[in-house]
């Protein structure tokens, strides 16, 4: 269902990042901007401005990390990562329940990711809760972690209390629809990785092989 | 199934658009060179050259004024408003019984519209007929309006018998492949509107919302 | 993705069932005979004949109160409640990780429930562990209590430490295939049986039971 | 979308029916019996017992009648038709705007119809109105006379003013889920038998049967 | 695409049903009988009557036979085996080119068998010849011996010039609709079954199991 | 299942193309530079640079030929011809046993092809071999041939054991996915363009060119 990738940045990159952000005043906006007619409304942070120099520099740091991530690769197919966004939400600045919207510029949101940019220290309250079908489960990680979850999920980020929250946000179109799809074949190629090394290319592992790059065919979208 | 726009342009509009192709005599050609190998031969009219500079004023006017309606948006989910043609038909032109391709320059043609730029009065004869499941019907609209209907039905220009008849048409490859699933889709998001103006953002609103999102991300194509 | 029923039955029936069946020695047979081929070999507890007088009495109870529940109808969409089993487990025994076979008997198992027929406190160990997709949870409920989860995931039944562990399994054939299909339809129906409580029967109600309705028959299976 | 099939029965085998459930007063109920727990509040009419012998009698001669009819063989590819129920509306009667649901006895209700048993002059009002995606489209067809609609349509029986409408009404399970798929079928049926009388069964045959064939299998739900 | 058996039976039991077709002189009728309204008119051959005691005896040999093969179990996924027919064709006859109807008395055709009672020299022509998308292929098969393909081929029986052809032919509605469906899961349980050979129910093992278990889910019709 | 193109080239421009290759010696490369993390351990061939200008001018050549070609176009229904690749195997080289990955630069691999550019004396052994469910099939195709087949199948290169085997290869992205829909389409319209040629434009050639069509929309992908 959801994942994390602990780290994505070292703690070093993280900081720095948080760093940039905090001394670019000049380039944030409220964040309902970017929001849709109805998740408008609960939208109460502060985005870094897409078109800033400073936003491209980080937004295409991230993007590269996460694509050439072996687990991203493994687990979530993706053909594109989009929609970066910087926000920070300072104490009485959350951000509602609502679900995303499917497309974002044309690109359909099927995983939705968050990294962290402050210590879960600097902040009170802040978590990022997620309405999974077992219930609803809260998330606030490391500095440099990273969350992936499916974007059909309700979620919510709870009013900071005290402190600053800094994340980069973002989206994954992915080559395979359906997180059902996605997590069959995920553990597909587990299986045939595993028996890889142990026993090389052998007539089970081409059968396995088969059955996975052909599912991809079937199920690409 | 097909519905109207009422009007997507101004009288005004439609009348400057039709004197400006009435005088650009030199960039018509037959309408026969832009059709399949079998439609050609009952296709009897003229079109504006595309490579005109007129043809690209023109239609990029009538693009931008689709694509931005808030009912094509609602109810036809357009990710290319693509292959708009003008054409006119004389005395004794029309275009007999066909099925549009399924792909024009590389982009599906889900659904067809044509905005008339003639008024009715300006010519006999010349009727769009739609061979829809529940029988034929015939349209002739005010300048200014346009039908919006599947490219899935059969469909013919009756001939002109006096006057001339001077439309625009293009196709819109929809995100929503099926009729029956954009249908589907228009009455929810009408119904949550609904819903939102009465009560604002409440949990009926959100379940909803969530629907509504996660039907556009399984049916997208 | 799964969830309780907080009881299907009352703690009274559920202790009088499972005192019919520690009363009925002679009926238990090895629950391996009932396995597939590969969840044989990890299968080690104890079953009642489903040929016996008491099983038929039993499972016909248990099927009934299933069928019947309001949450079971609104959020499976049964077709049909089959292969209901009673098994117990004494100290040593469980049943490892495995996944259920797609079909028993020609019916599709797309959910597994378990009913708790003894306390929590009469037995260690025993506990039922899904592996969803989010991580591990185990479950060792109240007597009378039901949680029903989707056949997709693998789980098992960890061995009993002490005592004995009696319930009742079995299967739903869904009349909805996917997980998040039914999780669709479910919110939806909650949504207008909300609205109907509100406003009654309007055009709002009408538009979104369209949708529920229709989207049923898509997806009928 | 939908078709008359004119006449199902003779004037005199309708006539003979009406005079037959005039007759039979005590079998009579309040129509809101056998509707859903929303329809029910806008159903306000009377039926036929389904216990009742003479029930048992009309609904097998009319299922036998529609089951055996080229059109519904050719158009609709039943699998079974089910649930007959005979209604009649005195004045002030009718039933309000409804969507049917999805199933009925564990059958879908692919299709619906209505069959008259009164002539149109028996009655004022009562017209059958169904909501189709091209706009409302009302009926009220000769005795004998049947009609058959996608069940995806919301409808509505319009009041009664004077008089009195007796009809048959029921629902038919297609093996083919969607009215597009249907449509495309039906016509591809049409094609080949119009080929198979004027050439009979040569190598373009034998190509659309295979097409027409393999459809079926593909689409058989 | 298709596979043999060889062989089902063994040549003494296939002597012996072709022994006991041969005495039954009385139950044959012409297989025309039995082909749609188009297959019908190149159908040239005999077969046993279906309600003789000889059909219902050695139909159900011959289903039993099919239903417990290891090989149509796993390649199959047999929900029906059915509409089992036993034909001859003496010098002359045979059956035209043409494709078997999509369903017959209600299940549908997924897969063809053909199971020969009579040894090839035993008469000339006759051959079995499919029309596979890699060209036409022709069969011949030894007494006893079956050949199982998709029911969506053209296929036809070549004319028997000499001798008497005599086989058992029949249908197989499967579990999973698609042909590479059938063939992926196919080699995805030969893929497990090498494994759980190799090294008993490991974590490998697993994996595979429950994508193999789910996929069936997902493909189930 | 698969096709021969004969030729695709003439026996000219196939030895044109081969002399080219064999002069530009400095542009070769380990084949298993491209190859995908399996299939790697058994490509044991020669490639040539595919940023040489070599490579660029020989593959805009036969991707334009195979783009234009009728039988491409009409069974194959190409978005794409990518990933050309030149090769040559020497004695002791092939490629084995192994299935293409689903994309190959963000496109998906549908059907692959080779075009033979040396003549089938000019070398020993080298054989394309494809395993097709219905068995193994060897291909040594005479220069300027083309052999077209799907992606989905296990395939290999024996290896040469004298001479040099040099051959074009590459992938197409169809728009319609599966090869069961392409076949039955290619069917189709080899159907509607026979009546086309029998009867001209009439009311069957429409039916069936609407069926066609509007397949192609339905299975675009």
């Amino acid at each position: 269902m959801f994942f994390q990738i602990q780290p994505l940045l070292t703690a070093e990159q993280a900081a720095a990042m948080a760093r940039q952000l905090r001394e670019s005043a000049k380039d944030w906006r409220a964040g309902s901007e970017t929001a849709g007619w109805h998740a408008r409304t609960v939208k109460n942070n502060q985005q870094l401005e897409r078109t800033s120099a400073l936003h491209q520099q980080l937004a295409a740091a991230l993007q590269d990390q996460l694509l050439h991530h072996p687990l991203i690769q493994a687990a979530t197919f993706p053909s594109q990562i989009h929609n970066i966004l910087f926000s920070r939400s300072a104490a009485g600045e959350g951000y509602g329940r609502h679900v995303d919207n499917a497309w974002m510029g044309g690109r359909r949101t099927d995983l939705s990711f968050t990294v962290w940019l402050s210590e879960p220290e600097a902040y009170q309250g802040g978590g990022l809760v997620l309405e999974a079908p077992g219930g609803e489960e809260s998330f606030r990680l490391p500095a440099g972690h990273a969350l992936v979850y499916p974007s059909t999920l309700l979620h919510r980020v709870e009013p900071v209390t005290q402190g600053e929250r800094v994340v980069g946000v973002g989206w994954i179109q992915s080559r395979i629809r359906h997180a059902h799809q996605r997590e069959l074949l995920f553990e597909l190629d587990t299986a045939r990785r595993a028996l890889f090394e142990r026993n090389g290319k052998d007539d089970v592992f081409d059968l396995i092989s088969r059955s996975y790059s052909n599912l991809l065919r079937m199920w690409d979208s």
